[in-house]
C-alpha cells in the first residue's frame, strides 16, 4: 500500500509575531540555522518514507505561491488549497480525498508544518511502526511523545499499557492542555504521552470515521469529491467547504472513536509552539541568552534576543524575548509570551493591520 | 556693567545614547515636544537678560557647525572651541578671555546646554539676583536649586542661613553626590540645595580666583590671551590649552574658596541627566508610560517608550527604557540607566564605533 503524506501550512503562526506575519506565516521562515525553512524541513525529513509526488500540502489561496517557491519540486496539484479556515478535521478529510482521486486507499501520515525533530532516523522509524499498525489493523494511530517535563502547553494522550498492537498502545484518553498541577500528575504517572498533532491512517480507515462521527462533513467531501475535474470543481468546493463545521480532527473524531492507537516516540520533537522554543532549539550562551544579530548585551541574563539590521544593546534585563523586524520591534517578557497575540487584536482595532 | 554669558555645549551625552551620539549629542537634541533642541531652549531662555552678541558657546570643532545651524542668529566669533577637552575650570577660563578681550570687565553667566527649566520668570529673577551679588560684591556666586527629593545624583550645596548678601547665602561646603541616606539627611536638614553647575560672576572675580588658585592654568589663560589676533593664536591656543590641569571649577575654584555665595532658586529645573528624565519631564499616561512613536503596548507599566520609525510592541514589562534609532536600540532596565556607558565601552571594544 502506497505510504502518503498530508502536510498541514494553513496556519497563522502569530506566536511568532512580528517574524511571523499574514503573508509570511512561522511554517514559511526559517527558524534554526541552517537556512532552511520550517515547511522545507517538514518534507525533506519524511522523503525517505514518503515519496514527493505522494506528498500534499494543505494551506490556502494566500500561500501557494510561497509553497511552490519553497518546494519546487512539489508536483503543483499536490498543493491542497482551502477557501476557508475550518480546523484539522474538515483539513484532513479534503486531504483524503485527494489522495483518494489518486489511489483506491493509501496510508496518509498527517504533519504539521511547524514542527521540529532532532532524531530523524528515531521519528522515521516511529513513523514505519504507526504505518504497520495503520495499515494491517486499520486503526487511527497518532504519534505521542514521551515527555520530558509537565509541560502545559499541549494536549496529553493517556495510553493503556495492557492493550497493544506492534509498537501501538491503545489511546484510552485525549485530555486538552492541563494546569501546571495536573500536568505534574500526568508526567509522574509515566501514563500520558504528549499529542504531537501528528496521525497515521488509511484514507479508507478516517473517511470511514468520518461517515460515522461527522456525517456532514463526509457528505460535503463526497460532493467536493465527485466535482473533481468538472467545470464546478472550483465552485462546489467553495460551497461544501464553507459550510463544514470547524472542527479540529481530536475533538471530530479521536475523542469519540475507541479503536484509537497512539506509538510513543522520544526524537527531539519540539512543538516550535512559540518564542521561547528558541531556548530549546537553539544554543544559549553562559548568561543563558539566545542571540541573533548585532548585540551588545550588559548584565543581560535568560534572553532571547532575534537582531535585525539594527544593533540591540540590552542592558540589565532578563527574562526578554525582542525580537527586530524591518517594521516592528517585540519586547516581550517571557511569562507573557501568550499575550503577544494581544499586540495583534491590538493592531486589528487600530486598523493597523499592515503589522500583522 | 554688561551681562554676558558662557553656555557649556562640548558635553557627549552618553547616557543619552543612542539618540545622543558623538556626532550629535545631547546639547542638540530635541528632547522636548517643542522640537527645539536643548541649547535653543538654553539660549532662548536667557535672552531677556543677554543680548545675543554678549552669548558665548564653548563647544569643540567637531559641534561648530552643529552650533551655527542651530544658533543662526550668533556671531559666529561668539563660538569657542576647545582644542582638548579640560572640564569645566579651562573651559570657563578661556570664556573668561573672550569675554575679556571684548570689555573691560563684565558679568559671566556660566550655564549647561543640556538642562531644562519650566518656570522662566522665576529662574531669570534668580539670575538677576545672583548678578547683583556678583557685580555689587565681587563673589563668585552659584545657583542652588532647592530640593525637591532626596536626590542622589546631584552634588550638594550646603548653605550658611546666618550670612546673607542680597538674595544669597554664604556657600558653606559643595559636597559630592551622596548615598541615599545621606542625601535623605540633606534634604530633610534644609539646609542643603542641589549644584546646579551654573555660576554668576565678573570676569574679573573669576580671574582673580584663578590666579590664586590655579595659577598655572591662569598663566596659560593669559598667554592665549596675548595671542589673540595674532598669526600664533590657534598654535598657542593648542599648546597651552592641551597643558591645562583637566579639573572641573567645583574642584579647581568653588570647593577652595570661602567667599562664594550661592542664590536658592526652584523653577522647575532638570539636569536631563539620563533617559530617567523623561519621566519628569514629559506626562506619563495612567500606567506611567512615557510613549513617543507607533507604540501597541500589553501590560506595559512605568516604561520610558521612545519610537522611531518602526512599530514597537511591548507585552509585560515594566520600568524599561526603550529607544529605538535608524541604526541602534536601546533595551535598559531603569535602575541600570547609568550602565548605558558600558554599552559604549563595549562599542569601542569592538571597535564598532558607528554607533557610538
Amino acid at each position: 500500500m502506497k505510504t502518503t503524506a498530508l502536510i498541514m501550512a494553513g496556519g497563522r503562526g502569530e506566536r511568532f509575531w512580528p517574524k511571523s506575519r499574514k503573508n509570511l506565516p512561522k511554517q514559511f521562515l526559517s527558524l534554526t540555522n541552517d537556512g532552511k525553512t520550517m515547511i522545507q524541513l517538514t518534507v525533506e525529513r519524511i522523503l525517505p518514507l514518503v515519496e514527493m509526488d505522494d506528498i500534499y500540502i494543505s494551506t490556502n489561496e494566500n500561500y501557494r505561491d510561497l509553497v511552490k517557491t519553497q518546494l519546487p519540486n512539489l508536483p503543483e496539484q499536490n498543493i491542497i488549497c482551502e477557501p476557508v479556515g475550518r480546523n484539522t478535521a474538515p483539513c484532513i478529510g479534503l486531504g483524503a480525498i485527494h489522495v483518494l482521486s489518486k489511489y483506491d486507499d493509501a496510508l496518509m501520515i498527517v504533519l504539521p508544518s511547524d514542527h521540529l525533530i532532532k532524531q530523524k532516523t528515531l521519528f522515521l522509524n516511529t513513523l514505519r511502526n504507526a504505518c504497520q499498525v495503520a495499515q494491517e489493523n486499520s486503526n487511527l494511530v497518532t504519534i505521542g511523545i514521551t515527555p520530558d517535563y509537565p509541560e502545559t502547553g499541549y494536549g496529553y494522550i493517556r495510553f493503556d499499557e495492557e492493550i497493544s498492537i506492534g509498537q501501538a498502545y491503545r489511546a484510552a484518553e485525549f485530555v486538552e492542555k492541563p494546569d501546571l498541577e495536573t500536568a505534574k500528575t500526568y508526567f509522574e504517572s509515566g501514563q500520558y504521552l504528549w499529542n504531537s498533532g501528528m496521525f497515521v491512517w488509511k484514507i479508507s480507515s478516517i473517511l470511514n470515521k468520518m461517515e460515522t462521527l461527522m456525517p456532514e462533513t463526509y457528505l460535503g467531501l463526497r460532493k467536493i469529491q465527485e466535482a473533481f475535474g468538472t467545470a464546478q470543481e472550483e465552485s462546489v468546493l467553495q460551497t461544501e467547504f464553507a459550510k463544514m463545521r470547524s472542527i479540529s480532527i481530536d475533538y471530530g473524531i479521536l475523542e469519540h472513536a475507541d479503536d484509537i492507537y497512539t506509538v510513543p516516540g522520544s526524537f527531539g520533537w519540539d512543538d516550535v509552539g512559540s518564542w521561547l522554543a528558541l531556548e530549546r532549539i537553539n544554543p544559549t550562551n553562559e548568561f543563558g541568552n539566545v542571540l541573533s544579530g548585532t548585540l551588545i548585551t550588559v548584565d543581560t541574563k535568560n534572553c532571547i534576543l532575534q537582531g535585525g539590521t539594527k544593533l540591540i544593546a540590552t542592558v540589565g534585563v532578563q527574562d526578554l524575548i525582542v525580537v527586530d523586524t524591518p517594521d516592528a520591534i517585540l519586547i516581550c517578557q517571557k511569562e507573557n509570551a501568550e499575550d503577544i497575540k494581544k499586540v495583534l487584536e491590538n493592531l486589528r482595532i487600530c486598523d493597523q493591520t499592515d503589522y500583522i
